[in-house]
């Protein structure tokens, strides 16, 4: 069946104009100021309201398995909570343990996607050791469309890589084309100021921050940066959260070296006062880098706003606050047995909207390449993803301006006991959401079908020159 | 008449794939994959050769009187000269005296172009004092379509302007949604830096770099951004030609203030041993900025690499080495007497594309960036000019990547009596140029008409903002 | 009479040691671990204290005419304050308005001094315009030992010097050997802001720290480095506020640039929360540069900490707040007509050790580097003060650490009606201060002589190496 | 019996005057403007000639075994190489390999030197494992008066620590106020890019530097600054030898952070074209950080001149060209082998008064400053050495400013088959070096006394600031 957008003004990474769009199946086929509807066409009226690009969060984690407990979203929950919120592809970050096979872990992973999630889905491909099995499967998994790695600085004796591995992986990140997404910071100097914070009886999840300062993470950025330059990798920061890791990622994209920096909705609207709120209520937020002082807030505002930094995702990472944050309760526990994570994946483009381009700090077409664009571009996905043309896929947002609503537990689809933006106001939510041609989402109700989502082969820097 | 453009590689700004173009008029009609010729159609076939929209220079000279002489091309020859090299759009600096109304001085400059050119225009509005009267004229300039301001902190007692001039032209931008662009260099160190040189006796064309150094530059480049910073404006930085200017307007970027950098091809492939050549053939070379330490033309290409700088233009100046750049010979006279410039408008793309793309520094993408879409962004002729979509003006490149030739005055079609890149090998070349859907240029040679060119009336920030 | 100061702890910039010290007349004679007292000395006991060097302020003003006013002291206010603070050396700016002849000026700055001040003085020599009259005395004036030029880059039609004036100045003092000293904010950008906001009906003093944000201060310092930089001159700049003042310099330094940074005590212990006070009393702490947001104080105390900061003066500018400060007083009036200034040359050293010794944060050394030997050392005083040590001149601060006490206007000795720090409480101040041999001040109360004071006359930086 | 030394031009760190010294057994006893000779006092004169305080090389390495060979000097040779050049004073590395216990490698080491040495000589504990039997042991060299550690961050499997260790061995410097010395280069990417170029059949010294290029000792450096910043250590970056690692430094010590930079003489006077030099010659100058581009030896002076760069040191390490350098020589070997170093212990002084004095980059007291007063101080030798003053050890150097000499390996005493600075000619040098008393080097001639030489217990930064 087709479908007939009408009217809609569409705003897309460069531009901003009134036309009608025909979607035949998958695929935008018409873009003209005025399409007639034909037949078996059925006709949405966008009349006021922006045509987005289908939002893309390049960084989520669905299946994560942590210290004997398991995050709460299956891709059930996680894709019908990301539709609602406009979002119609998620990358996932496939995280292995150091002893597992690469491949295994891959297939593991995407077998919880397929045949469930309603909206499209990729993922990076977590590499936590580094040795000629593993580098052999790292190229198969790249061959299956997995154009970028995940490696972690921080998490020493589970996710961390050597700086030997860190070479390695950079340098056959070079060699395929893939880009190398990493968390930056310094494994070690976590763990020491943790033992030091535990050690003196500060247990509490306002100890969390400190034991991970801005400093530390600035050092992480100037080390992966440094290993960028030194292999001429691709390299992309995730949530970065603070000035200092900023103005280091910048010094190296001036000499020549190719890394974008993402940084993720929780550090725009929330800051460490949020931790240190009374009662263990602090866990709740406690998500890696932390929650920081509200100055660094007002940093990234501008960073946005001058495009330094290229994308907003939320690092969605579900756990309920009872029996799964209280695993790090004091007095028996401390702050280091919190799961990390702020689930998000929802909310992400309401809140960028709200405190973004209402406000004046962004444009719609900065709005549209930090929820869409950027990251189809940076992840070989671009223009099939990202954008609206014909030949793209059918994956649309089609937003009204004027609702007015408040975040809570009560309504989110997302599969946790709370809401770390519990009682936000948000101006402005998706009216109706295609995902490849399919309505899957009208005024905050899921109206997909799960299992529709598809897995998205991505292309490769390589190929994408080669074309 | 319709033009159909078969089997091009068509790259834009963030695309590279193959299809067929067909043009309307003036107009890009249809892209797809394969269109079927008709009746009245002309067919270009495009094979094995690249198809770029229409490029734009956003900074060149062509009227332009200088102590009692004048600059020796006109829109006839700059024109074709441009085309033939690809330029299918030009922004002159229209550059008023400090008395000089600025209506006057715009309605003088626009009257050369008019009738004349055979390529489209637009002007940068020199800004050169302001007081209730200039305020006026400008509001009514921006009016008719002129969406940039350019000011000049170098030229002390010409064109320079006073700090108070300085933040009412940002303030009147801000509110107009006008672009302001900038000479940063600082007027009062250039002249007195000069003026000792002379008085010691160093009069030769070697000593033009000496007298206004890189740190003259960053200061201005300083000084310009944290007017901007104060007023909100957005700005343009022209012809960067030195690390510690970018690195200046990086450090504001990161802050949240817009402003863009601009770089010019003589900088990119020439250097300050060029100025240092025996018996006056240095003044060929002199232009300001200066050329500099071979050392910047690497950083430069670096921060080209990383998209940190927006535009590769020309400052195109032309001046006869004979009489004209004599008049600053010694021992009668000196540099600072030299005209300054290095005509170039004819050799940007394809300097660009045999220095930056064949030896893999940028990609094609990148390419068409930074001589086209994103100076068409800026200066708000975007999706009109500078990518190829249905809709935007047929002003098309057909590259042809296998051409090999050499640069010589004998051969240019600039009106200069020496070329300041001669000798120089390039690869790649234009094999034809659509300026609105005229064939203009074909392998070297203008096949245009004078007077087809049309003045570009040009979108605010504002209107593109509420559009 | 001999004096001999027994068992006290002696610190200098580099050493920490007991030792007794023999004054004869106005000089140290010897320092050694025991000295028997002979018959006519009077013999101080400092068991328990430290001996420091008498304390440099190497930026206050005395005679200061404002808008028909006057400041509220004289030599025989300000020296005895001075005095019972610890401070035996004052270096006075001497500001000449821009019509006045240099040498008038300096006469007249001096005969407030000669034969009042109870303590030692000198003068940095005001630059207000720049000609060959202007040059012929400013030789004369160095050669009278005025070692030290001051430029105002801000106060726009006052004070400040055009670009053509202040690259002169510094070939000037180039030549000389004379240090410039300058106060770097735009003077454009405040005038231009501070219209805005009166326009506006912003008029209380909380709007003058937005009519001077730090980016203006940032922008003087880039500016006024450059101009060192180009010339070779040696700078020194005043009252350096924030973040990115300091932070300008240093990149600077980094480059080979002579310039020394002076900070100033109210900016260390005093925030912009004080000028937002209530009912007109923020004028009360109305200085230029502003107070600053608390995050810049804590960016200070780092950069003292790790010597990046020289010295720490007071900029001591005393008006009164009734009838003086109230000449800005809206509604009648603006913050543009409050006379700039917060009276603290008493407290400098009291404050310093307070928040600085006692919290950790610097060390005695460091102390007295930072009240005394840099100072000494910068502007030519060295080793005759700023020291200890046998030839040195005997100025010394016998400092009692156990004494407790509220700063207030009721009790200081300074000549206005309130105190910027009322009801601060200091650890520790001086129990006897030695001004060249004489005892001036014991336990809060002055016990010196009027017109004890002496003019320094001070070396030139070519001298000092000549020597 | 006593040395008096009539005339001199004292120069130290902050005073230049003419007196007379009066040196009784190892200590200065009296400085003043004219001194009779007493009996049994030997006369020096010193007329037309500078008097310098005994000069402290705060890097070196005597013994060294390296590969199964093993440095050329002993603390003979060395103690009289240093002497003659001016050196009374020397700190050494002391270097056990990861499975040595301390103690006992601090033994070793320092029983090389006594009874041998004729110059006094102290130690750097080098720290290559971390765990409770080393953290007491390391207490215990502490007390011994060893109040410095040194780290690599190179050298991977040989004597570089982890990241966890770095961080225990910041912790216990700052508890014991010891300061941590670093040798910064990332270990794992010159080990990396080390076994590519070899792999790629570049084998020859002219790799050595592209192996540990400039970025990698910048992450060393911001790496290491980041542990200090965690910790509050105070630390000491040694053989800094570009612009991006002085930069990295420089942006923490404005944060507050206490980190000293030394540069070693063989970066300020040579570049990496002699690395290249053909014929294996290129051996000869093998060391780490490798000589760099001439660009960064002009930004290092300029960083010198600007009191940024606290010492210049050496970085003595001798090996013979023969046999021993060729032990990298290909075609059989690689680069990687050929050991690290350029003999320069001998040279500091008289290279750094060539290039640095006489070509007015620095005066005379930065000369003393980079040679002496600054290793004093920041290694807890001051004011015992350091400075001339009544008390202190009467180590002195009185410095012939007229001689002119050439260097070459058939006149030195240091005890290698070549000299890297053969051929260099030279201006000024030691006329007579007192250590402690004794006149142990005339005019290039070595007449001091093995074994003469004094291990100096150094006092750690907390003793300093309790003394
Ligand atoms: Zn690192
Ligand atoms: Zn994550
Ligand atoms: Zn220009
Ligand atoms: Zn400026
Ligand atoms: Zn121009
Ligand atoms: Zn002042
Ligand atoms: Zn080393
Ligand atoms: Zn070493």
């Amino acid at each position: 069946m087709n479908l007939l957008i009408k009217n809609g003004r569409i705003i897309t990474a460069d531009q901003d104009y009134v036309a009608d769009i025909l979607v035949d199946g998958e695929t935008i086929v018409r873009i003209e100021p005025s399409i007639a509807a034909e037949n078996d066409v059925e006709v949405i009226d966008a009349a006021g309201k922006y045509v987005f690009p289908g939002f893309i969060d390049p960084h989520v984690h669905v299946y994560l398995p942590f210290m004997g407990t398991c995050a709460k979203d299956t891709y059930d929950s996680a894709s019908r909570a990301a539709l609602v919120g406009g979002t119609t592809t998620l990358i996932e970050m496939c995280c292995p343990a150091r002893d597992d096979e690469p491949i295994d872990a891959y297939q593991l992973w995407k077998s919880k996607a397929v045949g469930v999630s309603a909206c499209d889905f990729s993922f990076h491909m977590g590499v936590t050791r580094f040795d000629s099995t593993v580098k052999d499967q790292l190229r198969q998994i790249a061959e299956d469309g997995i154009q970028s790695f995940k490696v972690f600085l921080a998490y020493k004796g589970a996710f961390s890589v050597t700086d030997s591995e860190l070479f390695q992986v950079c340098r056959l990140a070079k060699e395929l084309g893939v880009i190398v997404t990493a968390h930056c910071e310094n494994a070690e100097l976590v763990a020491s100021l943790q033992s030091e914070l535990v050690a003196s009886g500060n247990l509490g999840p306002e100890y969390h921050e400190p034991s991970r300062p801005v400093e530390v993470e600035a050092e992480g950025v100037h080390h992966f940066c440094t290993f960028l330059e030194m292999t001429g990798a691709s390299g992309y920061i995730v949530h970065t959260s603070c000035q200092p890791a900023v103005e280091a990622a910048q010094k190296f994209q001036a000499r020549g070296v190719d890394v974008a920096i993402e940084t993720v909705i929780p550090h725009l609207v929330l800051d460490k006062t949020y931790a240190e709120r009374p009662d263990f209520e602090g866990a709740k937020y406690v998500m890696s880098p932390p929650l920081r002082d509200v100055s660094h807030q007002a940093f990234l505002w501008n960073a946005i706003e001058s495009d330094v930094i290229a994308t907003v995702a939320t690092d969605h990472a579900p756990f309920d606050f009872v029996i799964q944050k209280e695993m790090g309760k004091p007095p028996e526990s401390d702050f280091t047995k919190i799961p990390n994570g702020i689930p998000s994946v929802e909310h992400r483009a309401t809140l960028l909207y709200t405190h973004g381009v209402l406000t004046g700090r962004i444009t719609l077409q900065q709005f549209v390449r930090l929820v869409s664009t950027n990251a189809a571009k940076l992840f070989g996905m671009y223009p099939t993803k990202g954008t609206l043309q014909v030949g793209s896929d059918a994956d649309l947002v089609i937003w009204d301006p004027e609702y007015r609503g408040t975040i809570s537990a009560e309504t989110h689809l997302m599969n946790t006991d709370y809401d770390g933006f519990e009682g936000f106001e948000i101006a402005g939510r998706p009216a109706v959401v295609l995902c490849r041609g399919q309505v899957s989402a009208r005024d905050g109700q899921f109206t997909g079908t799960l299992g529709h989502g598809r897995f998205v082969a991505r292309k490769s820097r390589n190929q994408a020159s080669e074309s």
